[in-house]
C-alpha cells in the first residue's frame, strides 16, 4: 500500500512550527508506505531535529511502538540525558494516553500536534496528562498546526484501508 | 549498590495474585542491582509468565524503558499480537502516565499494583486511564497487592540513596 501523498521539504531557514510539523507529516508518509496508520514525530532541541520517527506498532508487533515513544528514546539517546525539558515535540495527531504519559515522564518542554482527539488525545482531549495537579512537570500543548493537512493523510489511509477490506470480501463472495 | 532485600521463591503450584506479583518483586530487586528505582513487572498469560521486566530508565538514558513498557514488549512480542486482552499485569507499584496509557493500548485485561501512587499514579490515583468515557478499551486494577514488601524495598532505596548523597556531600566539605 503506497502513499499516494507526496512529502514536503520546507526551508531550511524558517525553523518554525510549520517546519517542524512538515518533517513530522513526512514521517507519518513512511509510516503509511510500511502499511502503519500513518503518524509522525519529530524532537526539537536548540533548532535541530534530534528525534524522528514514525508509528511502528504493527510492523513491529508492539503496542508501544508508536513514533512519540521512538522518537522519545532517540531523543534522550542523543543528548545524554533523559530529561527533554529544552526539547519541543511535533507529531502528527494529539497523543495517545501512552505517548502523552511519556512526555510527562521525560519532562517534554512543549507539545506542538496536527489533528486533535477529543477520543483518545491525552494533552487536553479526552484528560491533559501535562497538567496533573500533583505532578512534578507540566507543560503546555498547541493543536491544529497543519491540522487539514494531517487529517487529510489519516482520513486517505483509513478511507483506502476500508476500500481494499470491501474488495477483499467481495471477491471471497460466493459467485451467485 | 547491592540490593540488600532477598528475592522470595514462592511455591509453582499456586499460581494467584501473590505468586505473580513476587516474581514482579523479584524483578525490582534486579532493578536496584544496576542501580535504578526498584520497580518491577510481569505480564501473566493462562497462567504463564510472558513478559518480565523491571526499570532501566537510567542504564539506558531512556525515560521510556520503564518495567512495564519493556514487560508488554516482551509479551507481544512472546504472543505475536499486540492485543493483550487475556493477559494480566503485575507491577510493584501504580503505573505511571506513560505506562498507564501503554496498558490502554496494548488493551491488558486486568491490572494489580503493590504500592499506590495518588500523585503520579494514573490507574486510579491522580486519574484512571483504565477509565476513560470514550475510550475503545478499559480495564480494571487492584492496588494494594503485597504492598508492604513492595513499599519498604522502595522506601529502603531511597533512604540510601540519601544517605550516600550525604556521605559523599560530607566528603566534599573543606576540613575545618
Amino acid at each position: 500500500m503506497n502513499c499516494p501523498f507526496e512529502k514536503i521539504y520546507p526551508s531550511e531557514l524558517v525553523r518554525d512550527a510549520v517546519y517542524f510539523m512538515t518533517h513530522a507529516y513526512n514521517e507519518a508518509i513512511n509510516a503509511w508506505n510500511k502499511d502503519e496508520v500513518p503518524i509522525g514525530a519529530v524532537i526539537e532541541h536548540k533548532g535541530q531535529i534530534i528525534g524522528s520517527a514514525h508509528n511502528l506498532s504493527r510492523s513491529t508487533n508492539d503496542p508501544t511502538a508508536h513514533a512519540e515513544i521512538l522518537a522519545i528514546s532517540q531523543a534522550a539517546n542523543s543528548l545524554g540525558d533523559w530529561r527533554l525539558n529544552d526539547c519541543a515535540l511535533y507529531v502528527t495527531k494529539e497523543p495517545c494516553p501512552m505517548c502523552s504519559g511519556a512526555l510527562v515522564i521525560a519532562r517534554i518542554g512543549k507539545v506542538f500536534y496536527g489533528l486533535p482527539d477529543e477520543k483518545m488525545g491525552c494533552v487536553g482531549g479526552a484528560v491533559d496528562l501535562g497538567a496533573l495537579p500533583r505532578s512534578n512537570h507540566h507543560f503546555e500543548s498547541t493543536g491544529g498546526v497543519l491540522e487539514e493537512l494531517n487529517h487529510g493523510l489519516l482520513k486517505a489511509f483509513f478511507e483506502e484501508k476500508r476500500r481494499l477490506n470491501a474488495e477483499k470480501k467481495a471477491a471471497e463472495l460466493p459467485e451467485s
